[in-house]
């Protein structure tokens, strides 16, 4: 297997980011996926809450979503001209996602960052970047790394999480030299109080355009993600993930003026018929099942029952953070007790990330979450 | 409905490169597609050549596609782990692409030429980029465009198609700092006898990295595109459109050395479950149907038949270059006469587009090609 692997960069998710599970026994391969679980070669299950590093909402394989597609595919995925559901998805798009005048969409989360970030060059004619989160794989998200040139690497500034101090700083030593700040809304614990809005104000005293990330938290803390959470509302927005339930939706939704005509976004799979189709289905999917909400119910509940299991356990692991995308932390001095528990989750069915936001999906059940905090109780005194 | 259309700024195909056809009647959406054909908001049907601008090579709605998406969707189509079927495909192509030792899967055309610039660049150490065609839509393949920063643009340099002096001329006056050149294999009336080898060739002796962008030649001159129809075998060659029939599958082929794993291709739908199952199924029916040999063949037939029409009616309207991806052509003086001709054949329900790159599929009959050509004839008539 090992060799047939060689033949493969991309290898999804597993082999390149979670290299020391695998060497840990965790799953390298999956045979299928259903609901809010996969099933590994072997046949054995796993109650997840990766899905996938975000994509699936609904579940994996749901019923409304594959009957969607079936119906779209018989008509054709993408043609010679465009499809009228474009007009018809952008519409329910900027109805559910505040503040939004237009839509523009790509295909994978990193081609709307780096579109949106060609916008905000386009539009202010300035050509630094500031960031704060994983934007995808592009060039400009990696200043420094292997095959990045110096030139580029030298656009892109990176402020941490939650500083507005230092995103100031970062104004003040470019004088009007920052086209745009692009921030995951949701990063770590959560946003402090007045973070969001400070950051679409900072950008706009300077010149700059607000860019806020939602490629995580669109379709989870809310439709519009965490900027229509909490009510603020940025220049523009970058979505994927959830909107499309492992379709490879993405776009960007924001202020009109944004949209400059001279900027081509334009592809030949921009605005495939799949990705709208799943678009749709996830909205009106979330609408009849009320997802959101189900979403936050299901993540506390999970977040309860872990934290108070691993307090009880006297286990610094803990989730942190927004219920529908919860972030794991844990103190260092407890790695290895907090992987072995982990380790023992992964062979009792649960895959349990150490690192990662988990998600949660409609699929998810209150026996399903139950049976994971059982499972983490159990794991904690069999590894004590 | 110019109003509605106004909420959205990536409408596929047609209100950005086809707005002069739209102007002259030419439909503006599509309400479905199947073989070689789709229809219009009217109920019109026409006869494709341009196929989603190249994606299309089985048939839209193909039943041997449709049937293997359908069967996948059922059990996932991305997985927090990765499927087996990535390593499946990869080996299939790597059957089917001459001198292609790896595989790594992206998302889409423009993912896959910028993947393979940046492995060029990690490789090398070094930093320009000689293009030659049309590579996408992200900042590299634009210098000088509204948006792309002075420093983005400086290092990306152009050379015209089947010139080797000038490509040398390139590789002279930036001594040891080319990282790549990337060509499409076929491009105007295709490459001329050794144009190909000589470019990679030149790229060998200067130490740069040479890549065939094969996104619309792959699968339809040969599985390996230009690259493998003319026996030259490149560092690197990118693919996408017809290898998905529609899916937006892409991925870069080429010598084990140059994929780093210090350069991060990873994101969350590279390598999806409906691309993979896509290539897999387009391979699988293409030799069964001996799909290459075919749209050779109704190429030929259609070249031959379009050019000899015109050629009778005074025309220099001409289809020019490779079968399987005629290359339209005309005299500027002949313009009006021309557009009159095409947009006759559009009412006639033929969408023969009057300037990008046609191509065939393997639902093209005889009888399609014999019906386009015969509206040719009448159009010329019509419109004389």
């Amino acid at each position: 297997m090992l060799a047939r692997i060689d033949n493969v960069v991309c290898t999804g998710s597993i082999v390149q980011i979670n290299r020391d599970l695998v060497a840990r026994g965790w799953p390298l391969f999956a045979r299928r996926a259903e609901g809010c679980r996969f099933w590994d070669l072997d046949g054995k299950s796993y109650v997840d809450y990766l899905l996938a590093f975000g994509p699936i909402v609904l579940g994996y394989a749901d019923p409304a979503i594959n009957q969607a597609i079936s119906r779209q595919m018989r008509d054709g995925v993408v043609c010679t001209v465009s499809h009228v559901k474009m007009l018809e998805v952008a519409e329910q798009l900027l109805e559910v996602i505040p503040g939004a005048e237009k839509i523009a969409y790509l295909i994978g989360g990193s081609s709307a960052t780096t579109g949106a970030v060609h916008l905000a060059r386009a539009y202010t004619g300035r050509e630094l970047i500031v960031r704060c989160g994983y934007h995808g794989w592009h060039s400009w998200t990696k200043p420094g790394a292997p095959g990045v040139p110096p030139a580029i690497s030298a656009l892109t500034l990176a402020v941490p999480y939650n500083d507005l101090d230092a995103l100031e700083s970062i104004f003040k030593g470019h004088d009007n030299r920052v086209a745009c700040v692009i921030v995951e809304s949701n990063r770590e614990g959560g946003p402090r109080a007045g973070y969001l809005q400070g950051v679409v104000d900072l950008c706009r005293r300077y010149g700059a355009v607000s860019i806020f990330d939602e490629v995580k938290a669109g379709f989870r803390l809310a439709f519009g993600g965490g900027g229509a959470y909490y009510g603020v509302q940025p220049d523009l927005a970058t979505f994927s993930k959830a909107c499309g339930n492992g379709y490879p939706a993405s776009f960007i939704a924001g202020r009109r003026e944004l949209f400059s005509n001279e900027v081509s976004l334009v592809a030949t799979f921009h605005a495939d018929l799949c990705s709208l189709v799943a678009i749709e289905t996830v909205i009106a999917e979330m609408k009849r099942r009320d997802g959101i909400a189900y979403q936050w119910r299901m993540g506390q509940r999970l977040m309860d029952g872990i934290n108070q299991a691993c307090a009880e356990g006297g286990l610094s692991y803990r989730l942190t953070g927004l219920a529908p995308m919860p972030k794991p932390a844990r103190d260092e001095a407890d790695d290895a007790r907090v992987m072995a528990m982990l380790t023992r989750c992964m062979a009792k069915g649960h895959y349990l990330h150490p690192n990662h936001h988990w998600f949660l999906t409609l699929a998810h059940t209150e026996a399903d979450i139950d049976g994971t905090i059982t499972a983490v109780r159990e794991a904690i005194d069999e590894t004590a």
